[in-house]
């Protein structure tokens, strides 16, 4: 086996009461990447599409993760990169993640799995480092293990239950949120209150997800800290809130620092009204967006061809 | 059926990583609770032994829950209470919340159970609201719940799963901690990046329960927010800590807000062993205490005898 091609999903971090910490990934949006074996003991990105990004591989961050993966196991080849982006950077769903996590995955299945998806996971998380300046582990855990994950540390990562029929909806408002920005409005202290409520609501969460109590995972699903500081950024964010809502959400937030949104739902169709709804209404603002509905996407990364 | 017994369990709050949040029922020690139905539409409370408590029903936290639980329903008769308090006052492993829980468990199951035991929860916290000032809800949903409680709202209380075989030593030094001293610790704030870490522990926590993943479920408990204000008042704590893991206890941390501390070990045999190293330990210190070792109690407050 000397090429593979994988399809590495977007995914959904902090689902409101996890800031930081969960992630769950998506299916059906995603990026398409092909890694072949090569003699020549190099990593080389030859072809960006999709997306206008660097195929130098200090700076992509698939190479970043590839050539971090690279640096602590023995190989005696190299390894050449096709990445066809089906996610928009900057979108909030993991776009870096989704390369990031890709390469390596492709990379330790033509290797013979040297390594568990588990392992990878600190690989991937240094392409995030590439991309926004930290190592961020909940998108990558996400890609690479599927369903909803965990992060309690870097080097400890859980996944974690994931009903059956669990469905999100993804809308991306098509407005450039500075990174700075979403971060400047972040406070950096939270009153021991508020700590209690928000992380109350993240353990009845995962326990919703075991117990696979729908109504404890929607209620569960609140962010009193981050969401009412960044929502701003958000045009018409508490409208989308009462429309997915009013529609039988059961949950909806910012994903991960925005601008995207999502909305939970139990069951595809759910989903499917939802996005209806939200796109009847964002059609009359004027801005650009996608959306996407999607099951929660138990199996992670995956290998879409092989020669 | 005009009298009833109870057994109502001490309990373990905050868990290290659930404060105000999580709650373990213990077994073996407890009060016992027993009402009489009466003619007389009057709540009385006859009689109190082994601590010194006032017997003023609108005093004693078990007259205070019984009132408030038959301010909501409709009786036409009265109760007559007799406390055996088993757990010290201002132990904290729950003295207050045991009395006020078995009482309001005791007189419903006399009318024929007309509300579960989760609905029972707020009366019993009304009684914990006059035991120290506010309704603290932790205890007296694991004494009425068994097993772990996971607090996620005051209505709205959450029986976690309880892996078979859990069990707690409980090191009570009997210093006098003033609740005043053991509040003033605690500071308002905590920064962004200890929220995240201190709630990614406790969910993590909540997902060993359920996979019943032991490891998971020790290095979980953590409390990087509150242990290291308050344990400065219990004697000797980071040795006792020291003796505890080195014994082999998944968990150390403070019971409630103290001076109790818990180990929690895989197995009975496990905290007997502990239970042995802190004994010789606090031997040395010169200052009285009790210790117990428990099996998790996954049925809470019983009855054990009926008439």
């Amino acid at each position: 086996m000397n090429e593979i091609k994988v399809f590495s999903p977007a995914s959904v971090a902090n689902l409101s009461c996890g800031y930081d910490i969960l992630g769950a990934c998506l299916d059906g949006i995603g990026d398409e990447i092909t890694v072949r074996k090569t003699k020549n003991k190099e990593i080389k990105i030859n072809k960006v599409s999709g997306q206008k990004l660097s195929k130098n591989v200090r700076k992509n961050v698939a190479g970043v993760s590839a050539v971090a993966f690279l640096n602590d196991i023995k190989v005696d080849c190299g390894f050449e990169i096709e990445i066809k982006k089906g996610i928009k950077p900057g979108s909030g769903i993991g776009s870096s993640a989704a390369s990031a996590a890709g390469s390596v995955f492709a990379i330790n299945e033509l290797l013979g799995k040297p390594l568990s998806n588990k392992d990878l996971i600190k690989y991937a998380a240094e392409g995030e480092k590439a991309a926004c300046g930290s190592a961020i582990y909940d998108n990558v855990a996400a890609v690479l293990l599927g369903g909803f994950t965990l992060v309690r540390e870097k080097n400890d990562i859980i996944k974690l239950n994931s009903p059956i029929g669990l469905a999100f909806t993804i809308l991306h408002p098509q407005i450039e949120v500075k990174t700075s920005d979403s971060r400047a409005l972040i406070k950096k202290v939270v009153s021991l209150e508020t700590m209690v409520k928000q992380s109350a609501n993240l353990g009845a969460f995962v326990s919703g997800l075991y117990t696979e109590d729908y109504e404890l995972i929607g209620r569960s699903m609140k962010d009193i800290v981050i969401e009412p500081l960044r929502s701003i950024l958000i045009p018409d964010f508490e409208k989308l809130k009462k429309i997915c809502y009013s529609n039988g959400a059961l949950g909806f937030g910012i994903s991960g620092s925005g601008p995207s949104v999502f909305a939970l739902s139990n069951g595809i169709i759910q989903a499917k009204k939802i996005s209806q709804s939200l796109e009847k209404k964002y059609k009359k603002l004027n801005i650009p967006f996608d959306i996407h509905c999607s099951y929660v996407n138990n199996l992670g990364v995956r290998i879409i061809d092989l020669k």
